[in-house]
């Protein structure tokens, strides 16, 4: 079969590979029908992520169909059709029994990573049982591959850490993917301000037409007096951290109201200053998380009951055999408007 | 009348000073019973509270008796015995509406602050009625004064912010009077590791008369090794910062398992690091708080019913007209083997 | 000043009365500008609640203008508009400390009670800093006067105490106004489906354009069957019982799913059936509640952000020497096809 | 191997059966070690649960060692020692998805029940991975048999879904077996006064012995007036029913505090009367629970760390061949001061 494979830094190819096959009685094989990239996939590329060893599958995205199950496999047959979860949940662990699948001590994001992911025209996906979901008769897939990651990403651990109510005051610092798809699960909670800041003009209009009440482009180095401008100098309930570096960390903590919370989504790679001498006695909370991906079935029925509309965070398609295109796009979003991309048979 | 009186940096004085009259309805005059000194009045006295002007009497602790009331308060009566909160709340704004009197609009920690405090033989209280509790008939009056703002703040930022549940592992970073009043009331919630890391041998032993489970002491830099010993590798589910500097808050980051809490008690006067590019995906929360003094009434409660014996915190007793003997004691807490000092009649 | 004035079981007059005065330093005197009727209103007529005297001037809701103020007032000043809050909470006793005006101890559901309500020209409001609401600048005054009462009783006591979530399934038993405005509300939390029961065609139609999902018609006696159809067998998440009879109470605990909530907001004049034989190991709750109002501010906010349009419940607007046209209409709601009338100068 | 079955109401024998099988790839057969008889097994004897046919092994509660497991088990090894769990939980239905074990679709209560339970040699055990329990090295095993059932029924049913504060007030009514375990369990959360009622002085002696601050023998009728008594007139945060029979269930009516819970623990065979037109505006919950047993690893810490020490709930020791005598025993329990019988080789 054909996959997309990391090669070292700076480089990847289309490969021939054989197809995965039933490891543990947990496995199944799911024959891939639509996947995507995620900005981790970038950062692998970088050669930023050293469990990624050479010669992996990438990709932890996914809708697909079940081609074979290991004998342990209760919940799924051949030819259902299912959302692959970025996160391998073993549901016996202390910590997938309390939820925290992200944490699975044998699973976990090891899709694309550890083991060989959904970049390829079948995968192997262990505990097939708790990390794969079905896709209701008729559902549109395109949405659900937002399911797999970039979704509950942005809800968990930037809605529900950030525990964004109704008529609260959020902003949300970053308006990529997962920023924006925080930005859509958001308005579950009702609140009565999203602000968006990001340095991309585009992605901007993008927020205002996802249901952002204020953008602001922070090029300018003034996104917290702006941010106080809109919330009378009170500040934000929640700041949602959607980017990954320092600057942004830092001015989620200008800009967080007391008794706020700031809830960090991004992937950082090195640290950033914490103020406690101004944040002390603010009574703020920060959140950090790996998606859990524990929320599936709930954003599931939000799909499904059209509460949410994940196929709007989708720029791109590509048929499978044109994934380097796709990568070509998807790596220079800015320049292309780029978002999520489609790629499928 | 005589009080304790600030007169600049590393400056002191007990001085003559007219009596506090009722400045408002809500107003009350309390003569004050017993008293004590907290960490803050030495950072008052170093000039690290620039809030704090020439001529402040010191204190924002104590129990006393009602003396004069403003036209306004409605539950007290002269001659009520009170305990002062050291947080007043005007029972009006916003912030207190939702229970976060720390940010009263035009209350919060201003007693021995922007306004004279109780180091003194009377204070003036504003917004009585939501800043004073009644002390029941037959309390021990020595163990109330730790309810003014030692045992709340401890329980408040270090135990409830840090969500200590039946069976979890804690650490408790500084067995300083905060940090023994966060072990003490951190059993409430019957955790089954109790580690109390410090640098101080005595205080260290306090600690295990007062529940801890194991101690460290951290001056040869292995407590966080330490504390992986002890918890498996795992870490702890709680780590309580109660130190108030970058060492003890990056000890909290080393030490804290995934899916726990550090909950910041101390007060900082300069930045710290976070060290983001570990935690980001350790689903971890960090919390800071300023006490609110919303659990007055619940702890009122534990210290009637004997589940807490807040008094062991006291170690040395002083007469009023003593009381720069107290600050000497006090603030040479280690060398005295000091904690909480009763400045009293 | 003429007034609406109760004169025993059946019997109501429309009088004059002398203006009311400030009789305690934290009371205000209001100038009302619109008010309206509740279903308790009529039960109050019926001379259904005992401690409602002779004389007594009904009605607990309210927009309008500070006309006088006590000594003790510190938030508003003559002439601020206000939306006048059914509870009144003095702020200070222990049960609104703990966010539970209704069971203030000198306040709670008095007004149009056990002092004189809203339905005059002016009123009389106790503890006026914590019972009363500024009037934004530019708002619809309209929809205000649903704040005072309907909006948080449907809210507080159906859609929080239900714990509706998005994705949940949800069901209102009771489509007349509290029905309405818990469903408008539940619509914050972006549930999947949203089920209206009642008798009326009426109403259902109005539940539909307010965003129900689905509506039954209860009087063939199949509407747990229905609910079961809908569900897939499951039953609900939610079920907010919005009647106050048993069979609308029987009807929750029939389609009420395991792990489910039965969110109480009826007032029942007789006991029910608890069906404990069938519910012990349901791993259900059941919610009773009188209104806080402690979700006003969260409610204003979400008015003035235009995530609910409270206005949307008003079908009927009379000028105040009306007053008895409108008793005459709401008494006869179903047929008037009426939900909540306006009554303005 | 010899089994106590099920022969009908009113009858039982001990008998030889063939030893269990392993049946999927995810059981485990298990040796029992010990085990003990609960209300449960009385009611089935009485033939009061439907779901119990003819020959059924009974026993639901057990300490044992793991002889074989099916190939798909991935936690335990043969010789490990192991706490049944009396709920089987598949670990990947929707409901143990959510920790609501007791509602497995294939699993729940059903050892002892619906396949072959305890009460003999050997067990076979379905989902072993998620309903076995690790014994830790050194354990006190007579202390684990209470975690198949009783102590976390006491805990998840009454106190966690009580409520249960530091500083609050609970009374307990029924002074059982599953009484005291709420009673024992309830102190991890240090209230300030635990009341236990009842009909029988011995248990209410023990009850004092197990940390109750009150106790009350209800036998004159007289039980809510005694508990207005010793609080005041304002009743207790949390009720908890542990008989299962409407008087007691309106007692809790009678005695919950506004805003407070009652938490059902009893199993009922009849409706009761729930009092709606007293309780509508009284802000109190009321919650229904089989065990889901999502607990038994923090309680599991909690007696490790000698928080709880739940063997004082043992009376009496009976030898496996003895099992009758144990049955008669427990049987007439109130004769014989029996709480909980351990039954062992």
């Amino acid at each position: 079969m054909r996959a997309l494979v990391y090669k070292g830094p700076g480089q990847k190819a289309v490969e021939d590979r054989p197809m995965p096959k039933i490891a543990a009685p947990t496995d199944a094989v799911v024959k891939i029908v639509k996947t995507t990239i995620c900005g981790t996939d970038l950062h692998i590329l970088k050669g930023d992520v050293p469990t990624v060893t050479l010669g992996r599958i990438l990709g932890h995205e996914g809708v697909g169909v079940i081609q074979e199950l290991g004998g342990a496999v209760a919940t799924f047959h051949p030819g259902d059709r299912v959302i692959v979860s970025c996160i391998s949940s073993c549901g016996k662990c202390e910590y997938c029994r309390k939820g925290m699948y992200s944490h699975c001590t044998t699973g976990g994001w090891i899709l694309g990573n550890t083991i060989d992911g959904t970049q390829a025209e079948y995968v192997r996906i262990p505990y097939a049982d708790t990390s794969l979901y079905r896709v209701p008769a008729g559902a549109d897939e395109d949405s659900l591959v937002m399911l797999s990651d970039i979704l509950p990403t942005g809800f968990e651990c930037g809605v529900l850490n950030g525990k964004v109510q109704p008529g609260s005051t959020i902003a949300i610092v970053g308006a990529g993917p997962v920023g924006l798809a925080a930005l859509l699960t958001a308005q579950f909670y009702s609140p009565a301000a999203s602000i968006m800041i990001d340095l991309d003009d585009n992605r901007l209009e993008v927020s205002t037409r996802l249901g952002a009440t204020a953008t602001i482009n922070s090029k300018d180095g003034k996104a917290a007096e702006k941010v106080m401008g809109i919330t009378g100098g009170r500040g934000v309930d929640t700041a949602i951290e959607a980017v990954g570096v320092p600057a942004s960390f830092l001015l989620c903590q200008d800009i967080v109201a007391p008794g706020g919370v700031i809830a960090n989504i991004g992937v950082h790679g090195t640290k950033a200053d914490l103020h406690l001498e101004r944040l002390w006695d603010r009574n703020i909370a920060i959140t950090t998380r790996l998606v859990d991906t524990v929320s599936t079935p709930m954003l599931l029925k939000t799909v499904q009951s059209r509460k949410v509309d994940p196929k709007r965070l989708i720029t791109h398609r590509f048929k499978r055999d044109m994934i380097l295109d796709a990568y070509e796009t998807f790596g220079h979003a800015a320049k292309n408007n780029a978002l999520k991309v489609i790629i499928e048979d």
